[in-house]
C-alpha cells in the first residue's frame, strides 16, 4: 500500500509509477546521480529496474553515487553492462572484478570532492537524480533517509529529479538532516562549523517540484551492516590505542573527551571504535562520515554525548533498536552532506582524530588503503585522506598480516600510494602502536619495525631496512627489490620464501 | 653604523650585542626556531655565528624555520655539526648530502602544518627565537623584512627571543604584514580570508620585551633568487598552459582574471608565471608562499592587481627596482605566516590554480617532488601538497627528460609518492598538456603517453602500459618491472637501455 500521505505536494501524486516506467526515463549515455552512501539511503527500486532495462536494451550511462550502494545494486549493474562510468565509491565485488578487468572507467575520488567537481564542471552535468526519500514536503522539498551524501548536489544540479519514497523508513527521520550547499561557483562559503553538533543548513533537500518527474514507492530496508564479533587481532590494536590514548591524557594533549573521532570502513575500525568503551572516556563525539553500531553502542553507554555522519550503516539489530526509541537519539545525531562531512576547513578546525584501515604500510609510514599489488582495486580511497590529511591525529589501524600469514601487511615500499608518510601519525597493528610524530623517515622505519610487524617478517624487513641504508638516502631504498615480497607472493603464494639468505 | 632608532622601546637598546655573544644563548640539546622563507628575512649574523661556535665546542640543536634559508647558512650548520634535527624544509646542497647520508635527522614537513604541530605539542617546545626584523615597537613587537613564515608562532612560544635588525631591509616595509596566530589548542579559529588581499591579524609580530634577550645589527641584503632566462622547455610548458587557460575561459569555467595563482619553486614554475604575462589576461591575483621576479613583471605590465605570500625572494635587480618605489607596491603585497599562506581552508574557499614541480611523474598521474630513486631528498615536499590537494586545479610542470635525455622524468611508477593522483588534474612537459580531470586511471594513461611523454620514451612506457593491461588490473602495473628504467639508469647511467626487445 502506497501511503500517499508522505507526498505533501498534491499535484506531485500524479506522478507516482511503478519503478520500471521511471527507469524508462535513463537512456543510454545520460548522467545519473543516486543517493546512497555506505550501503545507506540508496535507491533500491529504480536502478534496479534500470539494470533490467539496459541488460536488454543495453543502454549505459554514467552513474555517480554518495558512496557505495547496497542491495548488489552494483554488481547487476555492471553485470547488466549498464556502467560506462561509475564515481566516487563502490565496494562491490562483482563490480569490483569489472573494474579491474578494465571493462568500467571507475573514477575513485576523495568523498569530499565529487560536489565541488561537478560545481566546477570538471565531470559531465548530470541529466537525473534518483533520491531515497522518507517524505515530499508541500513545496517539493525532499526529506532524505539513513544517509544525505551527495544527494542535494545531484538534486539541485540535475534537470530531472526520480523519487523513491520508502516506508520502510519511518517519517519521524526528518529533523535529523542538515542540509547545506556552499555557494556557487567563485569560491565556496566559509562553512561555519566549529562544534560537531552545530547545524548551518536545512532539514531538507530543497527541489523544484516541477524537476520531480516520477515518485516510485518502495519498502525495503537498506542493507545491514555486516558485524564482526570476536577478532582477536582488532581487540589488540583497540588496546594498544587505548593505552595511546591514556598516554596522551596523562601529558594532557589529550583530555578525556578525546577529539572528535572519524571511524573509517572496515571491521577492524568499527571494533577498535568499539573498544573506546572499555576506556575511561567521557563526552566523546563523532565527525565522521559513517555511523556505525559502534556509535550507538557508545551512546548507550553513556560515553558519547555526539555524532555527525553522513549516514548511518547498522546491522539489522542495531537498526531495529534505535528506530524503536528514536526521540533517545535524535537530538544526538546529525546527517550532513559528504562535501560538509569531510570538508577540510571543518576537520582542521574541530581537531579531529582520524581511525582508518590500510591495506598495506611501508616502513616508511606510507599507506596503501586501496590497491592489492598496486593493481587491483579493492574499494577506492573513500573520504580516508580527506581525513588523513586535515586531521589534528591520523591514526592507521591493519593487522600486521592477512591470508593466514603468507602475506605482510608492512613491507618495505607499498605498491601504491593513498596516504604519504606525511599524513600518517601513527599506525597500529596487533604487534603494538608506532607512534611517528615529530620523527624522521629513518626514525620511523626503526619505530614501525619495532612495533608494528610480525615476528615471521622481521628478519626480512629489517633485513631490507639496513641495506638500504648502507647504500643511503633520505628514505633509504633498493628499487631493485623493493616489491621482492610482493613478486615472491606472486610467484610462490607466499611472502615468505628465504628471499635474503644471502645477508 | 647600528641606527637605534630602529629600537623603539627604549631599554631595549641594552641587549644590544654582537653576533657572537648573541650566539653564545643557544646551549646544546635546546630547540631553535629561526626566521627564514626561500631564502628571505632569515637570520644572518646569529646563526652563522653559532655555526663557528659549534665547530668548536660541538653543540647539537634542533633548527625550525620558515623554509630554506639563504647566505649558505644550512651548509656551514651541517658541516659543522650543529645539527641535530632540521624542519621542515632546506634546500642547501651541503645539508642535502649530510641528509641523505643519514647524518642529520630531516623532518620534511607540509609547511601548513609545523605551526599546528608546535601549538599541539607534537615537536618539542621552543627555547629560542631567532628573527629577522626591519625594527623593534616600543611596546616590544618586532616588525619582520621580507618574510613571516613561522617567525610569530616561534616568538609566541619561545622562552626566549634574539632579534636581528637587518639595516639593509628599509623600515618602509613596515605595513605589507599580517600576522594572525589561530587560536589554541582546543580547536582553530575559523581563517575568515574571502579575498585575496584581505587582512585579518596586526602588522607586527607581539613580542613580550622580557623575553628579548639580545637585539643583533646586521646590514646584509637577502641572498638573491636565481633568475632564468632563456629556458625553451619552460616557454613551451608556459605556451601550453596559456593555450589550456584560453581553452577553459572559453568553455566559461575561467576569466580573464583567471583564479588566485600559486606558483612553487624551481625554475619551470617561475619562468610559467612570467608567460602570463604573454596572455590576455586581466586582474590576475596571487595567493601563494613566495613572490618571485614573475609576481613584479606581472605588475608591472598591469595584469597583477594583488598578491599574497610569506616571502618576497626576488633577484638583485628585482629587488632593488621594487624597493626603490615600494609605495607603488605596498598596497599590492601581503606577507603572511605560512600555516594562513598554506592553510587548506583558505585555498580551497579562494579556489587557486596551484603550479607545482615535480622530479617524476608516472604515467598514472603520482608526481615525486622530491626524492630522486626513491631515496635521495633533493629539497622536501616544501607547501606543494598544501596547494596540491586543496587547490581548484593543481597542475605539475616538469621538463620530460633531463641529464641530456638520459632520465626521462615521466615513469612507470614513481620511486616516491608526494602527490597522489587524486591531487593532479593537469600535467605539463614541453610536449604537451595532459588534463587529467574526470578521467579513469587507464585514461589518464593514454593521456599523459600522448601528451607528456619524450618521444624517445614513447614505445618504452606505452609497452608497459599494454603489458600491464593485459595482466589487469584498474591501475595496472607489473611490479617486477616497475622500477627497470630507474635500475636501468644506476646500472647504465641511463633510462635509454633497450630493454623490451622481446615485445
Ligand atoms: C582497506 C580496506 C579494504 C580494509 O577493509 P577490511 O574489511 O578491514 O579488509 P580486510 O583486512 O579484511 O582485507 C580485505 C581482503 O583483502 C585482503 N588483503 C588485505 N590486505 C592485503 C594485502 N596487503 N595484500 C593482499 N591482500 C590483502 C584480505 O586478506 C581480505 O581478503 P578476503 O576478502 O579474501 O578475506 C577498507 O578499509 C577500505 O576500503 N578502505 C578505503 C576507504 C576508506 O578508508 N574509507 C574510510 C573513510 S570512508
Ligand atoms: C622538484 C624541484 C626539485 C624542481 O626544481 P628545479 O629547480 O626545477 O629542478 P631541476 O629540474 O633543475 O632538477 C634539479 C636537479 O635534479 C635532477 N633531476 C630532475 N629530475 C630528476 C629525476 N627524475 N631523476 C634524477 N635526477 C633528476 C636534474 O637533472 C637537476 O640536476 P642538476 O642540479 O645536476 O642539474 C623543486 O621544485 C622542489 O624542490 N619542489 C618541492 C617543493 C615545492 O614544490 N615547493 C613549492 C611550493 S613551496
Amino acid at each position: 500500500m502506497n501511503d500517499t500521505s508522505r507526498i505533501k505536494h498534491t499535484s506531485l501524486a500524479a506522478r507516482v509509477m511503478p519503478a520500471g516506467q521511471a527507469a524508462s526515463l535513463i537512456h543510454d549515455g545520460m548522467v545519473v546521480g543516486a543517493s546512497g552512501f555506505t550501503r545507506s539511503g540508496d535507491s533500491k527500486a529504480v536502478l534496479a529496474a534500470f539494470a533490467q532495462k539496459a541488460e536488454n536494451d543495453h543502454t549505459r550511462i554514467t552513474l555517480m553515487t554518495g558512496a557505495s550502494l547496497g542491495q548488489g545494486t552494483d554488481g547487476a549493474l555492471a553485470t547488466a553492462g549498464a556502467i560506462a562510468m561509475r564515481l566516487p565509491f563502490q565496494s562491490d565485488p562483482v563490480m569490483r572484478t569489472i573494474i579491474n578487468e578494465g571493462k568500467l572507467a571507475y573514477i575513485d575520488e576523495n568523498l569530499s570532492e565529487t560536489a565541488a567537481h561537478i560545481r566546477n564542471g570538471f565531470l559531465p552535468p548530470i541529466d537525473i537524480a534518483i533520491v531515497e526519500a522518507a517524505s515530499v514536503e508541500a513545496d517539493g522539498s525532499i526529506v532524505p533517509t539513513t544517509s544525505v551524501g551527495n544527494s542535494a548536489i545531484f538534486v539541485q544540479q540535475a534537470r530531472q529529479v526520480i523519487v523513491e519514497i520508502n516506508q520502510a523508513v519511518p517519517v519521524e527521520i526528518q529533523g535529523i538532516h542538515d542540509v547545506f550547499l556552499p555557494e556557487d561557483p567563485t569560491g565556496r562559503a566559509i562553512l561555519p562549523i566549529t562544534d560537531v553538533w552545530q547545524r548551518i543548513g536545512q532539514d531538507v533537500i530543497t527541489c523544484d517540484p516541477q524537476k520531480i518527474a516520477a515518485i516510485v514507492f518502495t519498502n525495503q530496508k537498506d542493507s545491514p551492516a555486516e558485524t564482526t564479533s570476536g577478532n582477536a587481532a582488532a581487540e589488540a590494536i583497540a588496546g594498544h590505542l587505548l593505552q595511546f590514548f591514556n598516554r596522551e591524557i596523562a601529558v594532557g594533549r589529550l583530555t578525556p573527551a578525546l577529539r572528535p573521532i572519524q571511524a573509517g570502513i572496515g571491521k577492524i575500525a568499527d571494533a577498535v571504535l568499539g573498544g573506546l568503551a572499555q576506556g575511561d572516556f567521557q563526552h566523546l563525539t563523532m565527525y565522521s562520515e559513517v555511523l556505525q553500531d559502534s556509535t550507538f553502542q557508545l551512546m548507550d553507554s553513556g560515553k558519547m554525548d555526539f555524532a555527525s555522519g553522513s549516514s548511518m550503516t547498522l546491522s539489522t539489530e542495531c537498526y531495529q533498536r534505535v528506530f524503536a526509541d528514536f526521540e533517545n537519539y535524535r537530538h544526538k545525531i546529525v546527517l550532513r552532506p559528504q562535501d560538509i562531512t569531510n570538508a577540510a576547513e571543518v576537520i582542521q578546525r574541530l581537531g579531529i582524530i582520524a581511525i582508518n584501515t590500510a591495506l598495506e604500510c611501508d616502513i616508511y609510514g606510507n599507506v596503501n588503503s586501496s590497491h592489492i599489488a598496486g593493481s587491483q582495486i579493492v574499494n577506492g580511497i573513500g573520504g580516508s585522506a580527506d581525513f588523513a590529511q586535515n586531521s589534528y591525529l591520523s591514526i592507521f589501524v591493519t593487522e600486521s598480516v592477512t591470508k593466514g600469514g603468507k602475506i605482510s601487511r608492512i613491507v618495505p615500499m607499498v605498491t601504491h600510494v593513498d596516504h604519504s608518510e606525511h599524513d600518517v601519525d601513527v599506525i597500529v597493528t596487533e604487534q603494538g602502536l608506532a607512534d611517528l610524530r615529530g620523527l624522521s623517515p629513518r626514525q620511523k622505519a626503526e619505530t614501525i619495525l619495532e612495533h608494528c610487524v610480525h615476528p615471521d617478517y622481521h628478519e626480512e624487513l629489517s633485513g631490507y631496512f639496513e641495506r638500504a641504508c648502507r647504500r643511503g638516502g633520505h628514505t633509504p631504498h633498493l628499487l631493485e627489490e623493493a616489491f621482492r615480497l610482493h613478486t615472491s607472493l606472486a610467484e610462490t603464494g607466499s611472502m615468505k620464501t628465504p628471499l635474503l639468505a644471502s645477508i
